[in-house]
């Protein structure tokens, strides 16, 4: 078994590793922008990960595609949301047939001015090359920080699939510290592990507006937007045809709490919450090479939204509340304190 | 509006604030253990909560439980569940007509031999004396750490009731900084408000056994671990003919997700992944009268189960390995790696 991970960031990378002690034959493949990382990998240490890749890993620079997808029986896309079209687009050119499809990127695409999941510009994309649809796709989702998963702490995903070949790949990657969960919901999947993103950011900016106060002292708050915060991400995940349960398993509830807990999107947030201008906290995140995923997912999030049937943004007050904390200049301590005040208090939403 | 709230540690103090912020007259009564709380309250600063109780709040000794309780319109018991049985006996000699009662306490209580949930306990005794069911029941749940809401924090709770006479109380309790949601199901949010304790001690073991190495590197087993009680907390709701979704809200993921941030299930956890032996563990907690309410609500949540549909225990593999940490000797490590990396992979449970 072969497989080609395009993307040789922190998932692509840490991700070979249950592969390879698997016996899968894995060629990493670095985009333009990874080449230090797969030069610091062949020296004998990725830079990202801080260790050494395991040894039947087979690296390939940014000029090596080719090289890298021959023969593959299915390949893994590992890049971020803003990378995904154009590694896609270079993929298709040198795909000679239909393969199965794996990604774990996260949020929303936008091709020629429409915004797109990432699993609909994919199998757009794919179609036109094609003709037909991606035989087989899994987006993975579920709390996996990609150090963590390279250092072999236990750690559990979900893969939301389509396609009834797939489940028998899912033993490739399986491991007794990687334990998959299966799910055939695409959508709900995607939508979870794209929103997880957007609702990091509220997480810290919480911390931020009261990390210098006494950082004991708002559990509840926290609590409270967290709650709130997967509430909305069921609602989402059912308002787009997926499955309301997903929001309630690892790629909504695991995976926003580990994404809460750590990570650049949280971070991005607690700079805003300690008073930095939400567009220059970000441009500061992106000049560090930390790139949280949340900001531009919420950017391309709030049109898609609007696209579908837009009266769902009457719903998600928690989500509105960030927008205008982000977006629009809006106080981030008001905004949070008027939503914390103001929630509608009748039945459960 | 006359309310009596008998028991003044953390909860039952704290939440006088909303209530005497809105106008009732709240009758602060401190059990036998209590004296001394009383008395700090008395001298300008609750010890537990250490700052001044509000002006409206009367404090009454042990001995002055008749007085505490005259003329009040309803009743909110806030001891721990061991006091639980004891203090409401006591109620019950005083309680001269049934008055609608709420509740902090979570987990179970025995009478008789028999373990029963706190509102099945408590409508045995009451009904011993009235003849009639009680005229009203609310269960508070939710992520509310006392200490805040004194503070004013912005918190979120969950009041599971029984009774159509009850949501009109609610009003009484309700301010910018304590949400109220309602939902009539009392059985859902006592599972939950029990079992979060419980659960929230493994992820203290998971903070022990990992906080000596690195504690930056271990989100994935915390996260794998949380969304595994939640799961299993959401089986245990519906087994008891509870809803299931009251384990997605306030009462479960909102309550555990700060329960397992900060609280004395959590440290007793600590101190068992650490190295301790669990029972001396927890009886250095209690000799710092600091009580994690999880060790007893498991001793009496094993049997409880067992005397129901004893197969349901077959489905809480997580709750099976931490019984057998606290109570069998099992070595923490081996029972969670084990865990983790035997957990069932087909389906969602």
């Amino acid at each position: 078994m072969r497989t080609a991970i395009l993307g040789a960031g922190y998932m692509g990378s840490a991700i070979a590793f249950p592969l390879s002690d698997n016996g899968v034959r894995v060629n990493l493949w670095g985009t333009w922008l990874d080449d230090d990382l797969i030069a610091g990998a062949r020296a004998g240490c990725h830079p990202r990960l801080d260790k050494a890749m395991p040894a039947g890993v087979h690296l390939y620079e940014s000029g090596q595609l080719a090289e890298a997808m021959a023969d593959t029986d299915f390949i893994i896309l590992a890049v971020t949301s803003e990378g995904f079209v154009p590694v896609f687009e270079k993929m298709l050119k040198v795909l000679d047939k239909p393969v199965p499809l794996l990604t774990v990127t996260k949020g929303f695409v936008e091709i020629n001015d429409a915004i797109h999941t990432i699993s609909g510009g994919a199998d757009l994309m794919f179609r036109r090359k094609f003709g037909e649809a991606i035989p087989g796709w899994v987006s993975i989702g579920g709390p996996v920080k990609a150090v963590e998963l390279s250092n072999k702490i236990p750690s559990a995903t979900i893969f939301g699939y389509r396609g009834d070949n797939m489940p028998p790949l899912f033993e490739h990657f399986a491991s007794p510290y990687y334990r998959i969960y299966s799910v055939p919901d695409v959508t709900g999947t995607e939508i979870c592990s794209a929103f997880k993103n957007i609702y990091a950011i509220v997480m810290g900016i919480c911390d931020g507006l009261y990390g210098n106060i006494d950082a004991s002292l708002y559990h509840n708050f926290k609590a409270l937007l967290f709650n709130h915060a997967i509430r909305e991400i069921a609602f989402l995940a059912d308002s787009e045809g997926g499955q309301r349960d997903t929001a309630f398993h690892l790629a909504g509830v695991g995976d926003f709490y580990v994404t809460s807990a750590s990570g650049r999107n949280g971070a991005l947030g607690r700079l805003i919450g300690a008073g930095q201008p939400p567009k220059s906290a970000y441009r500061r995140m992106l000049d560090a090479e930390e790139i949280p995923e949340g900001y531009h997912t919420m950017q391309l999030g709030r049109p898609y939204l609007e696209a579908g049937d837009a009266s769902r943004l009457e719903h998600l007050p928690l989500f509105n509340c960030l927008y205008r904390i982000i977006f629009e200049q809006a106080d981030a301590r008001k905004e949070l304190f008027d939503f914390a005040s103001g929630w509608d208090t009748q039945g459960l939403p």
